[in-house]
């Protein structure tokens, strides 16, 4: 089978699909349900028309274009991934395992590829945990994962809910009705990029992750006592954000204390009240977002940093309260879809390493309920959430095609 | 001569007044030119005109009632403070002595007296830094304390500049025109809640500061280097807040190292970009208020931080800015104003210690161009700048009961 990628066409799709940004070039912002994303879900519908595939939506806005295979009653091949941005990133997370999963249908296509399975594409809602708190909210609902009740009172920090959301996107339906029954997809395939140095750094241009490392977010919300910034006198004081900086520190500490490479630990999320130059911070409230290989080595980061919040806040006489927002497991790649991704790259003489994800992503979810995997491609120096992110056309070729191979093998 | 304050009036003005805020009861938010603030002047102004005072407006919307004297021509005395109020804060600071000393002024009238210098009120703009990351705006304008062409370029954080919100409140005319050249006023007295826990803990009614502390106001800007939370190793990154939470660790370290209780510093703000939960922050802004009645040791201070911010640059790969907002010099009171308190008081056979103000006044840069003093009255558990301030109604009739005799003093 000779597949011709239009590599053109893809680069202009990537090119255009960043237009949809509340943040001027090169960098994106597509918070989930904004405009951008809702003009964006418009466009990429327009898309999945024109190479023929029937549109299905959930009641939360998870997407499904059906490529119908000719044995439409067996459980369908599906691949894709998500396009919200965080705010001020790049052009290729996520938006590269969506517009690549078209254009590997779209070369089947050319090719004349009838396949048996059907294959559909997926877009997730919100992978991104911008506006939710959240991350992953299409694929937990999908996999069963997050109770719809919970998500039913899911609020943005402007107040606006999940529900007013939807509908205001033009989704209905009860969110209990996203989930998905195992069985109902045969092998979900991800193609992304991998956000982190080392297919670069060792030269070669894919990667076939065994493994999902398993995040932890924590909520921090620290309240100690505000007051005038000149008259209150140091002794006196219980500054949340001077308590908060500690507990900062405290996540970096546990983090590195591991002495294993793969644990990481960040807080990327710091708001003060009532926040003014001359007024001494009543409340900090703060998100950590811890991640390991390995579930135990993690739980003892969260652990750690428990201890060590208690402490500052025995010393410096305000509460903490740290709750888990998530703390999810670790997840294995289906050996049907890694064997089915080596095959593909090994008939097209690509070489491969084996890896481990450490980033979120849908397929970790989407592992509980369907054979999943994930194809890795270089990006520049591994930097990805942020403007400059960038992954090369022939490594996104070279991706494309080796991800339309191996759809082509699942669904036969 | 004996005084009439209409204390039940008073304290329903300062019930009305605590209404015009952007946040509900008990807190009060009152940013300057907001539309409360300027509801707030226009209710006040109403006020004035109802005392029989006539009103000036100059270019930066400080505004003057005056009470004509029977020797016009002679330089006034005069009396006032601030209503705009920082986000989440009380009904007091600054009110008590805008609406005190107008009571003050009904309270001579209503007692017969004819002064022989004018009286004048005075509102002055911004005292508070929130919108404009400057304190004391309007009196360091009138001071000549601020290059009016450097006052021309401010903007709030929303990027509307002075400018344009001077035009949109009804003030026009040359920032240059709002100086006030030495000798236009014969005295200025600010009547104000302590901010601090002293008269209280003391038992005594009235303080009359002596000296005003050494405010300085520093912009730390941190760049550090952003990346995806879960895919960046902790060994590569260049995380701007945690070299932003040691900064703010430093400014606390700094401010207790000089061993005197009046040395303070504070970090009130830091914002955090891009500001998501998978997202090591790039940028982190904050800023530092450091004070102290000494200028030496507060410089030495400041000193101190920007040292150990180089420390910490240098260990964290990340670059630190520090600009200087202000760096204020201390005010002493005048003895012509201290002393018409001391006998105003002593008349009333009331007890009074003298004290120094660690706070921001618009006294500060008064007393660069006018004999000024202050008049303390207590505050309940040195609380301000938060919802639960409290004066008693006592206290504050008995603070206004002094300036009226010291303002009756100051002009004869």
């Amino acid at each position: 089978m000779t597949l011709d990628v239009c590599l053109n066409q893809l680069m202009r799709e990537l090119e255009m699909l960043a237009t949809f940004s509340d943040d001027p070039a090169p960098a994106v912002t597509r918070i989930v349900f904004s405009q951008e994303d809702r003009q964006a879900r418009t466009w990429l519908k327009e898309l999945c028309a024109g190479a023929g595939l029937s549109i299905r939506e959930d009641a939360v806005g998870n997407t499904f274009a059906r490529w119908e295979g000719s044995a439409p009653e067996l459980p369908a091949v599906a691949s894709g991934s998500h396009i919200d941005a965080i705010p001020h990133s790049g052009r290729y997370d996520g938006t590269v395992g969506v517009l690549g999963a078209l254009e590997a249908i779209r070369a089947l296509q050319r090719a004349g590829v009838r396949p048996r399975r059907s294959i559909e594409l997926v877009l997730f809602t919100s992978e991104e945990p911008t506006r939710f708190g959240i991350g992953c909210l299409g694929s937990r609902l999908m996999s069963g994962t997050l109770d719809p009740l919970r998500a039913d009172d899911l609020r943005d920090s402007q107040g606006e809910g999940l529900d007013e959301l939807l509908a205001a996107a033009g989704f209905s339906g009860p969110l209990a009705s996203v989930a998905l029954p195992a069985g109902h997809y045969h092998a979900f395939v991800e193609l992304h990029i991998e956000q982190g140095p080392l297919l670069e750094r060792a030269g070669i241009p894919l990667g076939i992750v065994t493994a999902i490392a398993a995040p932890a977010t924590l909520r921090i919300e620290i309240e100690g006592e505000g007051g005038h910034a000149g008259a209150v006198l140091m002794p006196d004081r219980r500054d949340a954000f001077l308590a908060a900086a500690e507990v900062a520190l405290a996540v970096e500490s546990a983090a590195k204390a591991t002495g294993a490479i793969d644990t990481v630990g960040t807080v990327g999320i710091c708001g003060i009240f009532p926040g003014a130059v001359n007024s001494i911070p009543s409340i900090a409230t703060m998100l950590a977002d811890v991640r390991d290989i390995d579930l135990a080595r993690r739980d003892a980061v969260l652990e750690a940093i428990r201890n060590r919040a208690g402490a500052i806040a025995a010393a410096r006489r305000v509460t903490i309260r740290i709750s888990t927002v998530n703390a999810d497991r670790p997840a294995e790649a289906s050996p049907l879809v890694v064997d089915a991704l080596r095959s593909s790259a090994a008939r097209q003489g690509l070489e491969y390493q084996p890896m481990v994800s450490r980033a979120y992503h849908d397929s970790l979810f989407m592992a509980r309920i369907v054979p999943a995997g994930m194809l890795f491609i270089p990006c520049r120096a591994g930097v990805s959430h942020r403007p400059d992110e960038y992954a090369a056309p022939d490594d996104i070729e070279r991706g494309v095609r080796v991800l339309a191979m191996a759809l082509a093998r699942l669904a036969e």
